[in-house]
């Protein structure tokens, strides 16, 4: 499984194509719409968001409600395209006219984002030829291609979801998150207005964010991802890359403006002896083995060990601030501030969202690997025996 | 740039192939020896530290002390084979041997490490074909490989290094590198016990770790690893999976017990509003664009800001600890107290080498893509170029 | 540089993206369409080929009529598509409805046809939901992809073209090609019915095609694909899988119905010795190192020698045939006759364009490799340095 | 399953890692052995071959007979080494040594060898840096991974082998193998002494060897391989890059000297009417779906579909010529004759064994993909079980 995305922020729209999906899994626009749906929501969202609902449309790879093993194609219109059909015209302009009569040419870097250097990678003197592809717009899509991810893993009885775990300095109270099943845990975080599982928490961030946005500033955070009912042995040791948490942190990495990653106890570990780490193994007739603890996070060396996935990203403030940072202009080479008229304070809950998806993506795609079938009947089946040879093993 | 690896912890011997280095490269197995070197010391390690000394053998793609741009293998002999011949032996066992005389066959997976999961996976209820693999012992060819790619690195101008931040909750005062250069760092980390460049909290940490050994106990902590001089423009936020941080991230999860990473401030990002986060720009005729500060270690929209990268990673407790953790033989699934005679109780030191190896490894293959070129001049060239027209773009 | 194509023959679409182009080539629909046309044409085609013009449409990538780095997406509208919304659509079917009454279920696999392998490996007893994908109008994305690839080669002074060289055994006279430009070649077969550049065997061939449809049948023929204008030293021996004639050879018989490929004297090469296949090297002030001749085709090593790389690959006739085939019903397990209405009798002369834009493809993306950078400007820059140097190594 | 490989012709040893096997394959040193020793037999071939016997030595990833689903490491000794490690010496040379009288410079490239295009490339100006690595040494080693390959497929019940079809003009009849099994047709051709299957073209294929050695000249051929027992549904059709066919004639056009590919009927296709070329499908109880012909060699759609697969490749004459060509001096640019003392005048029956491993390499990763499992237990188990649904299909 692999995939690409195209697509600029005001460009006519956004393209994914996902490549190795097995045949017969159950697939609908609607499935996508709602996960793209929980990305746009989240307090703190600044007006786009309200303007704009992306709906996606599934353009190759399904017939009649499910995939055929073909390449699945998903577009996302822009709706705001038609006001930015000269500006980010794709036809060559016509020889009268001036370029910058046009072109909304951006000479201003905006430190925190891909402006400048982007810049002088592609040799773009007009910093709008970088920031339509460096936004986190590109996020709609991999929420998108998640989106299908999840189905995949839902066919198999895996589940994904994610919440908010701090926010501005913040924290939840992770301990309401134990006992609960990864269902629950979706639903009261998706009901929540920051996606977060603790309500006393979810007021103080919510404060924190209205606080930020009257300072002009933005805050980031903490998000968490929690994979359940993943088969153990899935990822390797054998060889570097093929550790399937490496992946993960990766793809976590991956997600704009994510700048860290933790498994489990995660930087905890730095400060806990051994003893209070690692998971003690014990087998029951009804169950097989199983840890008594999940402080690893899910897993060992590399592989999945059967426990829930629970890893956590974290997020910077959005770089995009009322409150200007300094910046030079390219052309002039004077300092400039870097002030803006609105943006979002907070994107966590969003980003919680993203999280989810592409963590979702990497798991479903090792799974596919390790339990290969080219339907989704196969896969089923070579999930569940290897499960019954676990237990016994 | 890729490489790939094989060999068992008591087989004969670890191999590399390492491909795509471009020609021209100075190389000996005199400098890759002086990595493996460190890679061994540091407190608190077990005996097989002393009495095995790693020495690389390069066999293949350097002539005369340069890259031919042929592959380079490279060859690290255990020395302890001679007493593993029977027990990991290659050849098929004789019919008149019976195996369970002769394979200290394991079955007794301990917690934290691969042991369990392996076996289902592979099907092996013999362990040891397991841990043979998934030991740290592996971790001595990505410290070969890595320091491979440090001396492609240093021809263009780059340098890296490692040193420890936190052991055992003990955390070095990260001040102390700033104003230094990476040589300064990794003279002082490499004359400390611990590879800490603060001296107060190095005597701590040592304390922490004959605290830990006395109980019976691990610890675990944070390695920092930073690389100096890198351009800006390596990675890209084009596509998902070109981002170089993400990469990074992907690597040192990949290192054996790492459980999380974060760049420059990392997971304090959470906690500090964006006003105080992102790295504001200026330009000088004589420098450049610069950044003020360096909060994001390196990196926006996924590519190297021409800043220091920094990057930290965090090691869990070494699973095996004397303090017994409990766990199930696989044959009769009764409970038993997974204790061992000896083991290291703290392998930060020596894992801020591999994780500084693994980090140079990724930055390295980078560059080679972003400025190609089949020789090694033909790179210093490319980058020097781009470095002329960026200060100027 | 990679790709990825979606859609279904009879879906609502075609879908290609394509990353890792440069910034800052120039690239338009009207270029791509005329490739697409130029696919379409040819003697001997059906009418599906007349009723249906394929038009691509650049959503992503390309703004103002030059590329800014980010993946580039390519749509062509199946205006087929309203006649098979309801056999091809894409969301569930309802409840209501009998899904015999709506699929034109095939459950007949045509011999030569990907469709009852196909039909096994995704588990489809539908063979449609094998036969929507592997038809050759996924070629149509193909040609668009490969005409991108062209935009990038002729941009670096690179040209590529294609004509026939064989049509049911009437063979085109080959000398006819020597001493005349790429340009020259693709000027004189495009004007060709069958994309012939001997105007009597040209006659002849459309003869055979006129024979084969009149007596139900196909046939297959051999198409030539030149380059000109590539510099020395691209794709390389270092390691098996970094060799462009064997890529070029892989992507030749990728194409829909293609099975067999071969380079410079190719097959005869069996036939003759050494010394009449080995091309003689020379050098001269004005231009430096050259072949006497180009029988090895343009490649020594895996690697360009900088001579024209010249590739044939063989076409099998189309499988489908009004003269039927012996084939068996999945359903009944009976014999059937798998005869058709209607059909091409000939796709040589469109496959040649295939050939042609699946070779651009490699020589493109390999050349991307070699002489990185991400501008055009930069690859033009390096390659015409690097050509500097080969002159007088 | 991946493979690098890495090693010069004279240096000190070749060297392979594979990555990627599952567990459990038995896997002997002996059984890679007979396989190199074919490699090095054949008629017609030099001096070298007789005094060097490779072997290969394991060195990872197998115990006690068996694969442990970590990476395999191979290595074969060059015993020639002794004699050259001033020349290919790894080490830097001592200061007050004059590379001139130590490294056999060489400065004259051989047409149809790498030499003079590598040397630009690499920028190497002593072209024994280059001709080291692109030796048809290297194809050792190819062997050898092969034969790893081989065992696997074995183990699932496929077998592999090759034969000569064609030396110098002279054809075998290749009605020969037919009724023949690939076990049968392997016996007959490694007991000739060019591996052919056709005795009587046997003897004037070794007259035409005599004869070009006599004449100081060198002779090309073509080589068969056939896989019996594949399963059919490997490779797939959905994405261009996933056609097996491709993928082996990639593989095949990466041997050395290779400069074309064709499968089943081949070149032929392009004379003959589809009526005669596609194979018609028929069922019975017992055997399931079948074809009555195998003209495709194997493969519809880019997969397998049950039948043999047979594919050719046409190897041009060795280009070491006793009869000189013409070159250039790059020091110079003097005009010389390259003529040498001694070569093989004609590897094609050794060329044929290299044919056969690396076309079972590629058949082996693309089982592996396609009924993966992390046993060989596992693939057996999921290979039988889909041959049976297969059957009833």
């Amino acid at each position: 499984m692999r995939y690409l995305t195209a697509g600029e922020s005001h460009g006519p729209q956004l393209t994914a194509i996902i490549e190795g999906l097995p045949s017969n899994l159950e697939l609908t626009a609607e499935a996508v719409n709602r996960d793209l749906s929980r990305r746009q929501g989240g307090y703190g969202r600044g007006r786009r968001m309200q303007i704009e609902k992306d709906t996606v449309e599934i353009t190759a790879g399904v017939r009649h409600g499910k995939t055929i093993g073909a390449p699945v194609a998903l577009t996302v219109t822009n709706d705001d395209w038609k006001h930015w059909t000269k500006i980010m015209g794709i036809e060559p302009l016509p020889e009268d006219v001036d370029p910058d009569d046009i072109k909304r040419r951006v000479t201003r870097p905006r430190p925190g984002h891909a402006d400048l250097v982007g810049g002088m990678k592609y040799g773009h003197r007009d910093l709008r030829n970088v920031l339509e592809r460096s936004s986190a717009r590109e996020t709609t899509m991999r929420v998108a291609v998640g989106s299908v991810a999840k189905s995949f893993l839902k066919a198999l009885g895996i589940e994904v979801t994610a919440h908010v775990a701090e926010i501005g300095g913040v924290k939840a109270d992770m301990t309401l998150r134990n006992g609960k099943t990864v269902n629950e845990i979706r639903e009261i975080a998706s009901a929540d207005d920051v996606y977060c599982i603790d309500p006393e928490a979810s007021e103080k961030m919510k404060q924190a964010i209205d606080d930020a946005k009257a300072a002009g500033n933005s805050i980031g955070g903490v998000v968490e991802v929690i994979v359940d009912g993943c088969p153990p042995g899935v990822g390797s040791y054998v060889q570097y890359d093929r550790k399937l948490d490496s992946k993960i942190a990766g793809a976590m990495v991956s997600i704009n403006a994510f700048k860290g990653v933790e498994f489990g106890l995660g930087f905890e570990m730095a400060r806990l002896p051994g003893s209070e780490v690692h998971d003690e193994i014990e087998w029951t007739e009804e169950d097989g083995y199983r840890r008594r603890t999940n402080n690893l996070g899910g897993f060992e060396g590399g592989m999945t060990t059967g426990m829930p996935i629970v890893v956590r990203g974290v997020m910077k403030p959005i770089p995009t601030l009322y409150k200007p940072l300094e910046s030079v202009d390219i052309d002039t080479k004077e300092p400039f501030k870097a002030s803006i008229e609105r943006s979002d304070s907070c994107a966590v809950p969003a980003a919680s969202v993203v999280a989810e998806h592409v963590v979702a993506w990497e798991v479903a795609k090792a799974i596919s690997e390790t339990f290969h079938s080219d339907t989704i009947e196969g896969l089923k089946k070579n999930i569940g025996e290897f499960l019954a040879y676990a237990r016994e093993f």
